[in-house]
């Protein structure tokens, strides 16, 4: 039986992506990788989980397979299904088997969100066994050294129902992801956003301000990515008023009191 | 394998839509464009939402894919599937797939109601990578820059099992939209149900006396789209009497009571 | 890839059905038709809602395409599906597709027992675009003058779950049905049962008293169609009080103490 | 495409089956047929429901197609379905389909067993319009006067969740069944069980007994079926007293209270 | 179309099975295949209620078809399925058409985890009809003298949720069971597990005493199986007090208090 | 048909697995095995369970096939399916039955995870019966002397919802497992985290302390493995501290409180 898998070089980040290091999150992913232990980042929404996953792969010049997890997420989705053409049955790799197959990182993104039943079978994968049993292929698949398991979750959107189970969890090294410092924020807008200096530096205090309001019923804070599309939207001539109403505000909460709290923060400053 | 695409062209809008603007919507729509961010719409059902994009989408000279979500439209739905004929096998691309390979807008109308867990395959096309990968094809598609996510909904009838994942809506840039103001729905009525500018002026009046119901039990008030559809009866020859009854009352409610508080309002004018 | 759609002149109505206007319904219907707007029916079951729509197909001339809405049914249902044959696949357009494609009424029975989910698919067609949007084909239809959406539902039996929600139900114009008045119904026992003059009075007035108990547990009341069945009992020779019993008895309860109310009144008629 | 039904002649009954008529339901299911109205029986497990039916199949000369109705019921499995061949494809009928194409008595047994959404599909073919639409066909079915329906169902057993809905039950005429006297149930016996006159006489006595037990705990009485199938292992030669235990009180209840209340019953006949 | 169904004789017991009678439930088995009726079992885990139905079958020169009963068993895993091959479709019988096709026993194990609405498909078989429609081929099998229905259960796990219904269980002749009286279950463990006759001893009298702690916790007692296991293990060299941990201790149980409770009785015997 | 079973060679154990015994339980399993009995491990994540049965697989020359459990896991997937192909339909074995067919141990990790009702068809063989009925192929499979039966799972997991029921449970010998004593966890470090001796006494002594911890919210306690994850990211290079931070801290929990905790039992460490 034909057997098909992606062509891994379309998996291949071509530029090096930008991300300024927070921390030792460069050095414990490279002792993972050489250890062949599966990584672990916890964080907010937006604040650069998936830029470092895609920084590390140009880093250690190895693909990259993104899963963006969902309720729904089968195992026939990660492992591979049949396909029934005219005249014969192929075998197309899920990305979890494509990426054990040719040795690539195959990134989970939100991994709480599968459920808890479909992450069991990343067990043998994660474990001194590195296989990957695939039963309907009637097969195993041992994981060259290259392979690598990173998966993400925001701990502020863990619920009871949706948790990532202490048998998975404990097989991975751990990161704590938090949006970054003032100066590196600051960096990241005048780099992204193409705002000036002074459009950059009032965004990252009014992110700062925002972020106190998280406990007020604004669910997750203002993001790094949210501030980049406010000073994206001021770059395109809108003005700093009307940009962070839409980007701050309309796309972030349709409570009027949350509204109203957010607009007098923005009314400092804009 | 052979792939099929819907043909693009099918998707333009060939004539001007109807539409007037109520504020900054259009600049701020064409920002987003250019900064290839996507784009929120919220309001009230039956205000003009999707005539705006409708008419954007005619502005800027792009295909417009309109999906109509609903909880049980899956990842397939959107993406594309396999379908197989006696001697091979074809994909066909769904609405978003087809939209992202070739540079149209993706409108996505009542995006709440479809399922989050459906909704996080729209988060790498939405971010910085502007890419959508396609497990069941093992691709992934690069956005070209006209390529534009559009989403709209209606805060009134987002629920807490239903709501718009701050994970997925902080991506967007957003707009509020409300009911046109009276001169605008006075124009609108004249244009789109043919009646008379007095009998217009009258509608516009038992439009805005019966918004102020809402809060007595008729959920969502009464759109513009309903007063059209008034005018429209009595273009046909129905007496004003018959015609708001039809598509003020019996269409609105069921309710006796909200019935009786309709009709009174109703009896003032016609 | 070959398309398959009903032949549609198998849905015409050929002979005038027996409909006795209760109102200004008909006028209602035709000028909707002619304003291209959806029409929704509200009213009791057996009232003759079904029977005023084929009434009124045939009066404009235009095929009748009927679907009994129930919980399960799915977008694939109303829109059409792929077949898969030996050495190609077909598609066979369903219900919707097949009435907008030819410019039929497509009549929705009990349309609230259809999910929500569903009926979004209604939307786009039910509004100024006046389009089908057929993702599995990856086409849109264009719906011709003569296609008209008719719904109906039965508001007694509309629950929290099943409600015909306001995004959908306001592009409707509407007209409320009810129980036919003494002297229609006794023209529809003595036509449709073939009974007696005097068989037909006591059978409106068995229906009248009987109305009143609904409120005493008999969900929704005694239709038209219940004395018809009786009514055609008695024609086949079963005594009166038979008839009454098996068909506005035994049919319609099951609980001993509404039994008891209903021949209570029955005595006094049989 | 070719259409499959099944031989309708598998489903007539060669012999008239023996049965005891109890009250008017021969004539009221004869009246019903010639007045082309669905029949509803009701009635306790076990009292001769099924056996009516077949007895009239027989009388009235007409093929008769069962099915036993359970939630998982579908409307394919009611209607039919689509059977892919090596190179065609076939249509198959469903029992309904093949009874309205050929003109059977079609029994659906337990009705409130299936989903009230799966009873829609009857609505066309049990009113005035006789029709049965299939849409997976794109066609439409005119009922001969030959096809009858007929649906039976236990008013003990209907819950809350599965009751027979009155937009689907006031289509029907309907007769109460219940368990034979005591002379027809002991005829019954004689035949059916082989047993000797005094033997049923005894059967019967404590079957009228165990009826009255029934408000204390043991679900549905005692059926003919159970009397009959005590008869029938006294007929090979077991004892009476094992007899009853097995097929009177094993096969009716697991609980300790009622398994004692019955044996005291049996206790004073055997 | 092909139709295939299993080589009835691989399910022929070829070897007597080793079991000890209790009481009637030879001669009441024998009679019920004589009159035709189907049976029913009911009885504690473990206590020889499948040997006995193997027993049975080798006794009267019947082949055995065993359903291992539970929640997903659908009506096409009982009656058959159509499998697609490369150039027809052929019909595969499943175990209750096999069985009813070629005059087998079938016997389903656990029935009351199969749920009520699969079990409905047994009544025409179970009563006088003893026919099994098969909707899926069009078609009806009448079953030969040599068929027999065979059903088991634990009353002891019979919850609110599953239960056997009344409509489906008063079709049946029934019998308990429970666990060997002391000499046989000495005699059994002798053979079965091969030890000595003072080890059998104390192993019974150790089940004995288990069974009091049914009511502290134990669920099931302790099945003349497991006695069996820890015998076995003894056999092959393990010490009684491993051997009895094993077995009776750790397979039945996690909670510590049970632990205690059955290891301070065996440390009065090993 | 062709039928295909997974080639058994990929399954066996080439190198002797690291394992430490810490009690009976190989004597135990080599007593199962040879008395062709069920294997139960009971015990917390990640203490070596599954090390042991490779372990053991490999001590008696039998191949290993894994399945780890998940509430999704069907039938199908246990005993197999068809597969279309262009010109016919094989069968392809699931682990289950090429187990069986080929004389492994087949290893069901996690086993409670499972639906009970999935669980329901290992009964056959697992009890003196040995086969396998496999109700798609219409065919019984006799096991041979060397299949052998292994689950595992933690009691601590275990809930209401899903716990290992009685009447499969009790077809088991069973055997308790615990983390490694000091020594042996001391010269797991030594050998699979390759760090000092110095190193692995302090990694064994923080599990010990962290152990304690179990009942103030850090669900499972520390495991063997993830003291290994430490010692191996020391051995790249990481200081201590933040290689527990990561595997003992991040890697466990998300609550800030235990976080504190075991930050405050680590600072007495590193």
């Amino acid at each position: 039986m034909r057997q098909l898998t992606p062509p891994i070089d379309d998996y291949r980040i071509k530029e090096e992506p930008f991300y300024i290091p927070t921390g030792e999150e460069v050095a414990l992913f490279e002792a993972a990788h050489k250890a062949r232990l599966p990584f672990l980042l916890k964080g907010p929404t937006g604040c650069g989980k998936t830029r470092f996953v895609s920084y590390m792969a140009h880093k250690l010049g190895l693909p990259l397979i993104t899963v963006a997890c969902h309720e729904e997420l089968t195992a026939t989705d990660l492992l591979g299904r049949y396909l029934i053409t005219g005249d014969e049955t192929v075998w197309m790799d899920g990305p979890l088997t494509a990426g054990v197959r040719q040795g690539a990182i195959v990134y989970l993104d939100e991994v709480v969100q599968a459920r808890s039943d479909t992450l069991v079978l990343l067990h043998p994968v994660t474990d001194y066994r590195r296989f990957l049993p695939i039963d309907k292929l009637g097969t195993v698949l041992q994981a060259p050294a290259d392979f690598m398991l990173v998966v993400s979750y925001n701990p502020g959107f863990q619920s009871v129902l949706k948790e990532f189970k202490p048998a998975t969890r404990q097989r991975f090294v751990a990161v704590d992801f938090d949006y970054p410092g003032e100066a590196q924020e600051g960096e990241i807008l005048l780099r992204e956003a193409g705002v000036s200096k002074e459009v950059a530096n009032r965004l990252v205090q009014v992110g700062r301000k925002l972020r106190n309001l998280a406990d007020r019923g604004l669910d997750g804070g203002v993001s790094t990515r949210s501030l980049v599309s406010a000073g994206a939207l001021i770059s395109q001539g809108i003005s700093p008023e009307s940009a962070a109403a839409s980007a701050l505000t309309a796309a972030l909460t349709d409570d009027p009191d949350v509204t109203q709290a957010i607009q007098s923060v923005l009314s400092d400053f804009f």
